[in-house]
């Protein structure tokens, strides 16, 4: 008999004995306990776990488990390892993490099928092709956002996508877009938010002469540079760096922060709770 | 009912149920689970757990777990976080750390009782009398290098420690007195071991020269700078740094290093197993 | 001939042949360059230059100098390496960088005398009397704060300070503050700046869930930590560390950059323009 | 008159006036001085400076500072800004960093023209063709070993290279190699040297137990991994990441070591002398 992997995420308020009631409950199933981590928030009184294990293909493991965590009062996420998410990629001018992220994707560090480049600018479109993957070009004017944002949705949603990565996409989504779109969306931001929200942070970062910049990968909420953010790292910097300096090393902070979140939120190791993460 | 906290540290060989079969022991018993980490070698087949948890106080509990282990075939740690460790720090002339370790002590960030504090040179007394710790001076010579060792492990075992910490002590010490001393030992190394093992290794890094130069916090055994690493960590020099400098840059690594190693250990969040740590 | 040890501070805006004719100068009187470093801002088009030097000692230097750099409508600042500046330390009840800034400067890390060490609390006074520095508790209530900071104005005086050191000073200075000590004042901020600007950094660095936190050393300024930034770093948090522990590795960030701003400082090493600062 | 931009980069051994020598001299020809930076190795007793200056084109700039830097015992290279080196790329198999400094090139980070790729795999030759650049496929058995580094020193010939970049070529090269060759040669290694030289790091490391990983960059000598380090950064590592986990984080280091390296020479910020380098 085959085993199929599997991980479930968990959280719910804390109380004694959660730890000890799940792990029966795979032990009963037959699973085999690949990775567990758990996290209690004592501030918060909040309890969670996520949950690496194998097991024989049970088709109503969904149903067993749904009802063991209601009775315990949790609330959970399972997703099969066989079950490959699908992620869109959008993208304007600055091209870089785009390439890392594709680049990656083909190196096997990202458990996930590219299912297209979406692109203001048609430049994206001889990167998505060196890879094999579909590209539309959206281009937008002042005038053309609100059609433009629709017809991004239409293509998000023809292309059945579990997650949107904003790959330093520089148009502004408004709320709606999140509500249509309706699978987590993550963008990179050029800052170590939450300074520097907004417009031009490398510019602003060496007006105000900071001897650090960053990068944050973040999900994206209605509110502009505001959400949970997943991963954040900096690099230093001098008063010798001018702005084009700052631009610079800051694309290998882009790349590498972008990708750390995309992948922690590939592999299930994130959990979203208030306006925080919990990456496993 | 009063409440103890107390850690189990658990190693064997890997197989299905384990974590189950502990998670229900400790439910049984009553305990609830504050924190629970596991690791798993798939290279060694080997399975490592850390778990926090607090109970009424079982008198028995050592054995009852004991039995449920050896049942299992696991090898187990039990400690209570309110019997606190006893710690010696030795010292030579450099005591950058032995003041890092009392002040980090005094804030509380340590969770030990420090039983003395000893030294080849009369200086660190007054370090130690500042902090109201017992100093001992055990002078040494070429000539005397046995007969001090011997005084070393006397005051040792007088003081009852359970960690012994070697501060920058520059005095190699023999095989033997890990075998007398009979309690885990941890010293700090002031390069990236396995870089520069031995003598002197902030004058070869800057002869071969390093762009980082890095400390090493790690368990003592009978082979010289060759045991398990708790703790690394670098810090980026020049072709400008001379040797002195990289003394000084040096001196910040290794109080933050040795310091995370100490704690790691006190807090027994590290398990030793072949020549590595797992440090939860 | 004895020869003495001078810094020499230049800033000024750009042209050719300011490099050749400080050099010249220079060389001219005698000096040899030990060091010499520059920058150039293009977007503000401004020059700036420190150069170590050596020279036998020259009674007219700073008149010579001064006709030098007024003649090429230059700004600059000599210093004599022997004239060791005089430096206040104040703190008020978290001792950690007051310790630390103590235990450098006995470690030959810091060129300064500590001249006091003043504290709106007393518990201050035994860690300034162990390293025989002259200790002044002035305490303050919100009624006596305009009281306590004219006292505060008085002993900077007496002393006779070059530069004020905030240690963790967690009273808010007025402006007038700033205007009648008339020397250069450096805070260590708890955050990296902009970011968390104000109270309680770490509590509002947990609550926005950010995965680094950070602390800046800056001038201090009229307004509240915004003054030019002359040394920042981070370290890595994650969702497992509540509020005591950010500040718990808050305490090793801040020691270490209020000390590097510190020592750049000291040396010499910073220019300040606009809001911002070169750090050679 | 149009003028260009020039580096000059110049050691010996120290003596007064040397600044003021060179500087005088680019005065007098007219230039200005755009940057300039020294270093004093007081223990070798060496002087080391490098200034970029722009100045109207002389035919025989190179005489006149070579007449000059020979009356003052300097060695001296002047490079034109305007003169692009020519940059040759070596590869294995693994080919993460060839694609870096590709799509860097394409971004205009690194001031060269890529000659060619060469690798004795043939899958380099897709990466190299999405770039339009030079590709020759030179397959190598244990038995062609000495004809295959012929070629390899044929087609660098051919190519008019001034650089050699082996950017994860994994074939031992002789040292008969670089002195047909007589160009410099950038290696990236897998590990912080002199951690780990040789084969298989990541294994080792692994081993070892190590809880950061590095990667150098290095201009290669006839021993294997000891010439002149030019760049080396970490990341930090755990018990939970396998041989595999250090294969992917090393990746991300690599591409950004060797790319620093690599822009580091080609900016003429390096001077080598003794093992090690001064890296402006």
């Amino acid at each position: 008999m085959e085993c199929r992997k599997a991980t479930v995420l968990i959280s719910c308020p804390d109380r004694k004995g959660l730890v000890a009631a799940i792990a029966n409950l795979l032990y009963e199933l037959g699973a085999n306990i690949l990775h567990a981590d758990q996290h209690l928030d004592r501030g918060a009184g909040m309890f969670f776990q996520r949950i690496q294990f194998e097991l024989p293909d049970l088709a109503d493991l969904r149903t067993v488990i749904g009802r063991k965590c209601e009775s315990l009062g949790m609330t959970f996420r399972l997703v099969w390892a066989d079950q490959r998410k699908r992620t869109a990629i959008l993208v304007s001018k600055q091209d870089h993490c785009l390439w890392d992220l594709l680049l990656r994707h083909r190196a096997g560090e990202l458990a996930t099928d590219v299912a297209c480049v979406l692109s203001n600018h048609a430049d994206a479109g001889d990167v998505a092709r060196t890879f094999g993957v579909p590209f539309h070009h959206l281009p937008v004017t002042p005038e053309t956002k609100a059609a433009q944002q629709q017809a991004l949705v239409e293509r998000l949603a023809e292309a059945q996508v579990d997650l949107v990565v904003l790959a330093r996409y520089m148009q502004i989504l408004s709320g709606d877009f999140l509500t249509h779109v309706a699978v987590p969306v993550i963008n990179i931001h050029h800052s170590f938010l939450p300074a520097f929200v907004g417009e031009r942070p490398y510019h602003r970062a060496h007006e105000r002469g900071v001897k650090l910049i960053g990068a944050t990968g973040h999900y994206v909420t209605a509110e502009l540079d505001a959400g949970p953010i997943i991963e954040q790292d900096v690099v230093r910097t001098t008063h010798a760096d001018d702005v084009d300096d700052l631009v610079r090393k800051g694309r290998d902070l882009e790349k590498v922060v972008l990708a750390r979140a995309v992948r922690a939120h590939l592999d299930d190791r994130v959990l979203v709770y208030g306006n925080k993460t919990v990456v496993f």
